[in-house]
C-alpha cells in the first residue's frame, strides 16, 4: 500500500512520460447518495477482483474537514485490510482549490495507476454534486449505488446521478423497501427508449456487508464491458473520457497561468476590495484581462 | 412568478449595469444531504419572511436528468403557494456544461435579484459536492440541513458539507435520534477552537413540514447576520465573495475564449482521437495552447 498525499516534483514531465503506457486499465466509476455503503461495496469488489488474481487501483473523491483534522480515516479504516496486498494501490483525493484540481488531479492519479498497469481502477466518490458525477461518469463502467428508504426516487433523480449509471446498486437489500427501490428504479429505466448501440441500465440488489450480491454486480460489469466492445461504443467512452481530460487540464492551465503572469491573487486584493464595494464590477474587469491576454492570438488564424 | 430559463441576449452588458445597484440583498445558503426536507424548509422560510414584508429571491441550483425530460417540477410544485406571489422570484438553475458555468450563472441571477431590490435572497441546492458547497459557502449565512437516521455523523462531514455551516438545522425532529444527531453535531463543534471575530454554529431542531421552530431558524439566521456586523466581517464576507465571483468568471472567460479563438471544440476532434489512441498526450498539448496564448502577456511585467 503507497498512499501519496503530495505532488511530486517534475510530474507534469513524468505524466508525459507515462501517457503513452495508458489506456489499458479498466476504469469503474462509484458514486450514489451517502450512506448507501459505496465504501463497503468497493471494499467487496476489490476482494473479487482480487481473487480472480487483477490488480486493483482505488481512487477515494473524500472532501477533507477542518473539523476532523484533514483527512477522513473512515474508508482507509474499512480499507485496512487491503493496506498490505501489494495488487491494491489507494489513493485518496481530497478537495480542490478554488482555482480547481478535483477533477485534473483524479485524472493524474488514474493515468498512473493505468500506466503502473492496474488492471482494473475503481474510482469512488462520497460527495453527489457536479464535480463529482462529471468524474464517474467518465469512466468506462459507471455503477450508482443507492439504498431502501433513502427518500423517494425522485431524490435520487434530482440529485443528478441517475443519468449516469450502467448499473444500478439496491444496496441493504434486506431493508424493508427494497423491491420498491428496485422497481421504481426499473420504472424510470423503461421510460427511456434505447438505440440500438445504447445499453439498457442493470439493477442489482446487493448486501455488500454480508458479501451477497457482488458476485452478481460483478457480472454485471463485465456483461457490460462486453456490450461496449461488442458495440463498438469503448472507443466512444476513450474519446469522451480524451476530451473531458484535456478539457479540464486547459482550464486549470489557463487560469493557474493568468494568474501567476498577473502575480499572483494578491495583486488582485484591491480589485477585489473594489468589487466587494461596487466600485468596478467583475464583468468588465475579466473582459479586460481576456482582450489583453488573448488579442494577439485571436488576431490569428485557428491552426490545428 | 417569473422563471426564465435561457440566458438573454446581450445579457453580460446589462450584468456589468446592474452591478452598482447590488450588494444590498443578505445572501442565504442552504445545502444537505438530500432527504433532509431542505425544500419544505426553504418554503417556510419564505413564509416567514414574507410575513414581515421582506422581498425574497429564489435560486434552486437543480441538476435535471434525461429520464425526467429537463427540469425537475417537485421544487415547484412544493413552491407554487409562491408563485403568484409578486414578492417572490423563483429561478431553478440545471447542470452546467462541461466548459463550466454552474457558479458564474448563479451568480449572475443572484445579481439580478440583487439588482432588483430583492431583501433576501436563499440559495438552495439539490446536490451535495465541490461545486455546490463552494455556492452555498459564499453566502453571508450558510444552513446545513440534516435529519436524524441519515447515517452516521461521519457521512456528513465526508458530504464534505460540515465546515461550511453556520447554522446547523437537524429537521425531522419528530424521528427517533434526534437528540442524539444534535449531540454529535455539537460534540464536533465544540472540539474547534473559536476566534473572538468567529461564529460558533447554532444547531436547530425543525419539523418544517408541520412549521416547527422555523420562528426560531428565523432568529438564528438574524443573530448571525447582526454578529457579522458587529464583528466587523460582514466586508469580508464582500470580499471573499468578490473573489470568488471574479475568478469563476475568469476560469469560465478563459476557456471559452480559448476554445472560440480556436475555432470552436469541433476542430479538436482530431486531438481528442489522438488523444484516446495514446498518439499524443494531454499534458503536452495544453502546454502548448497555454504557451501560444500568453507567451506575448507573460513577458510583461504584471500590472494592477
Amino acid at each position: 500500500m503507497r498512499d501519496i498525499d503530495d505532488d511530486i516534483p517534475g510530474s507534469k514531465e513524468n505524466l508525459k512520460k507515462l501517457y503513452p503506457h495508458t489506456g489499458k486499465a479498466y476504469l469503474l466509476g462509484v458514486t450514489g447518495l451517502p450512506g448507501a455503503g459505496k465504501s463497503t461495496l468497493v471494499d467487496q469488489l476489490v476482494m473479487v477482483y482480487r481473487a480472480r488474481g487483477l490488480s486493483v487501483g482505488l481512487v477515494l473523491i473524500d472532501p477533507t474537514s477542518p473539523f476532523s483534522g484533514g483527512a477522513i480515516l473512515g474508508d482507509r479504516v474499512r480499507m485496512q485490510r487491503h493496506f498490505t496486498d501489494p495488487g491494491v494501490f489507494i489513493r485518496s483525493l481530497a478537495t480542490r482549490g478554488h482555482l480547481g484540481g478535483l477533477s485534473t488531479s483524479t485524472n493524474d492519479i488514474i493515468n498512473v495507476m493505468d500506466a503502473m498497469g492496474k488492471d482494473i481502477i475503481i474510482i469512488e466518490t462520497v460527495g453527489v454534486g457536479q464535480d463529482e458525477t462529471e468524474i464517474v461518469s467518465t469512466a468506462h463502467t459507471t455503477i450508482v449505488v443507492l439504498a431502501p428508504g433513502m427518500g423517494d426516487e425522485i431524490q435520487a433523480i434530482k440529485a443528478g446521478v441517475f443519468e449516469v449509471g450502467d448499473i444500478f446498486v439496491i444496496n441493504k437489500a434486506n431493508r424493508e423497501g427494497a423491491d420498491r427501490t428496485v422497481q421504481d428504479i426499473e420504472t424510470m429505466l423503461n421510460m427511456k427508449r434505447y438505440a440500438d448501440n445504447e445499453f439498457h441500465p442493470q439493477v442489482i440488489k446487493t448486501e455488500a456487508i454480508y458479501g451477497n450480491g457482488v458476485e452478481e454486480l460483478f457480472s454485471a460489469i463485465d456483461e457490460h464491458r462486453l456490450f461496449l466492445e461488442e458495440s463498438n461504443t469503448l472507443l466512444n467512452k476513450y474519446r469522451e473520457r480524451a476530451r473531458y481530460e484535456f478539457l479540464e487540464l486547459l482550464k486549470e492551465s489557463l487560469i493557474s497561468s493568468v494568474v501567476a503572469a498577473k502575480g499572483g491573487e494578491e495583486t488582485w486584493e484591491n480589485l477585489f476590495d473594489d468589487i466587494a464595494k461596487r466600485r468596478r464590477d467583475p464583468y468588465t474587469e475579466v473582459e479586460l484581462i481576456i482582450d489583453e491576454f488573448l488579442k494577439n492570438s485571436l488576431a490569428r488564424p485557428p491552426k490545428n
